[in-house]
């Protein structure tokens, strides 16, 4: 744990009078903690923390926990906690279900913070180094599959999508970040497709990544094989080489995305263009800001973020371009030179 | 969808005089719905149901889903439609989250109830199908994998997991209904232990399964090489094999626990038996109820539950054996015949 972020967070925490902060998202307490749990664990936040965890996970959390670990017994005795510390003021998580949320309520206030997420939304050094490695991993993995060799060898798209994830694994990934998108032919106008157990067909959308040191990489690339659907290539690629030339410290989220689908509008494909313009990523591939219509986030040097527009044709088929990007002072610092093309 | 069991439920919903009931879990929606959402997507459950979809997911729900489908646009717009059809009192989930219930607060009353989790205690005989399917993927695979050959071969842990993988897909599955355990060495002392990149060691516990249509398998199965290993496993095989036995319906699930842990106890590894002694699955690896000390359910028929005791020695290693079991009137029948030792 980076003992600036540890300290900036409890800053924040007396700052608001708070005597505590709880923490069950498993990637926020590793985030504190160095410890990744499996199962139930609860990361009470406060000068001297202390990590509270499943008896099945305490050997693990005893040997990676860079925080004391005890084992968690029941919301009664973590209760008698609060008590005892004479806790009036806690902040949670916004994730917290609200069964969980229940169980821990009593006489206190219970308030949600993002003080985590907040913090988490610029990277240091060391956490850029590890988005980096899954990047380079990612794109190494990408070159030795050769997606249009298997294509001639009448690989299916999960099998394309297990080779890809085989060789993630050998070049050193802990794991896929997300489940691999191959989706082709009419199966690319869905953003989230499944892969399928049907030989490849064109175009080819993949978006993939893996995790190293549990840090996320994200990338997209589509490969087209007909007039239309170059032309289609071309007005999602200006889209995404524009926003990612607006791409500052100082700009702001929705403005981002104002650039890639005002591009997208201009050549009538607005209503094609069905989701977000990008997101943050760290431990989670999905984190705070988005890059979206109503996110006003300003955006500060060393977030990290994608930039992934796309064009949908429902039934036909769909291009997406996506890459992971720095967030300098003056301009954007795409990870990793993939190729476009192939 | 079981026409029987959405009446069942809407009978539920009425009789505690709810206006509807509000969805958002992927495997309630999917259970409803027949459609598996992908991002965020909501169904209000009542006698003219409706799902509302994210505009990137609405092609897929369109295609898949057995109740009408629109596009979700904001909190606001949600709550008008509640406030246009005068709501009053509104069931939700245990599991939304906090933020997402202070997004719906309104003049209405949002309260938890457990009527999915109820319901889908109980599998059809459908549904028992696509269990058992899974099963026979799942077992099928582990045939195949042959995993004392691997280790003879010089495989590692993460690519035995790997090789499970391909087997599991190319015999039928989705993909796993988990991440793969292949805990080998000191390793197996970790219930939820990570795959390593390290050569296979002694004994091998492998916890796998996949899923099928949806549906999920889980199996343990531990490879035991010493004398000392093989004390400790049959201890827990005939904690396995007791509890099985003692599973009817009309039992209590803490009862099961109960009659696993005592047979550990007597052999004095009480406190290295860590975790409970199973769960039900379905669409979801971890359903209702589990089989632990505090789990008061009386079982019934045609529930489908795990039964996995185990005894861990901290930093020596673990052995945990598993099957997947249905509830009957007078016994519970085992999922496949795979055998404990190869």
């Amino acid at each position: 744990m980076n003992e600036k972020k540890l300290k900036s967070i409890l800053e924040k925490i007396h700052d608001k009078n708070y005597d505590c902060m709880i923490l069950t998202q498993f990637n926020n307490i590793r985030y504190i903690s160095n410890y990744a749990p499996t199962s139930f664990a609860i990361c009470l936040l406060k000068d001297d923390p202390i990590i509270l965890t499943s008896s099945m996970d305490k050997e693990l959390a005893e040997k990676t926990s860079e925080i004391p670990v005890e084992e968690f017994k029941s919301f009664n005795e973590l209760k008698k906690l609060f008590e005892k510390d004479n806790f009036k003021k806690i902040a949670i998580e916004s994730s917290i279900s609200i069964s969980l949320f229940r169980k821990i309520e009593g006489n206190w206030d219970l308030n949600i913070e993002d003080f985590l997420e907040k913090e988490r939304m610029i990277k240091s050094k060391d956490e850029i180094t590890k988005l980096e490695k899954a990047a380079g991993i990612s794109h190494k993995s990408f070159k030795e599959l050769n997606p249009m060799k298997k294509r001639e060898d009448g690989f299916t798209e999960w099998e394309l999508a297990y080779e890809l994830g085989y060789l993630l694994r050998k070049n050193g990934a802990e794991k896929e970040s997300f489940e691999t998108i191959i989706a082709t032919g009419t199966n690319s106008s869905l953003p989230h497709a499944r892969t399928q157990n049907k030989k490849l067909q064109t175009p080819i959308l993949m978006d993939w990544g893996c995790k190293a040191e549990g840090y996320c990489s994200d990338t997209t690339r589509t490969f087209v094989y007909s007039e239309k659907q170059e032309e289609i290539f071309d007005i999602v690629f200006e889209a995404h080489n524009k926003a990612i030339k607006s791409v500052k410290a100082g700009i702001k989220s929705c403005e981002i995305d104002k650039i890639a689908r005002s591009i997208i509008s201009e050549y009538g494909y607005e209503k094609n263009f069905i989701h977000s313009t990008g997101h943050s990523l760290g431990l989670d591939i999905h984190e705070i800001p988005s890059i979206s219509k109503k996110d006003e986030t300003i955006l500060e040097k060393n977030m990290v973020i994608t930039i992934e527009p796309g064009i949908y044709l429902e039934g036909n088929f769909g291009v997406r371009i996506e890459d992971t990007i720095i967030v300098g002072k003056n301009k954007a610092e795409i990870i990793g030179n993939l190729p476009y093309s192939i």
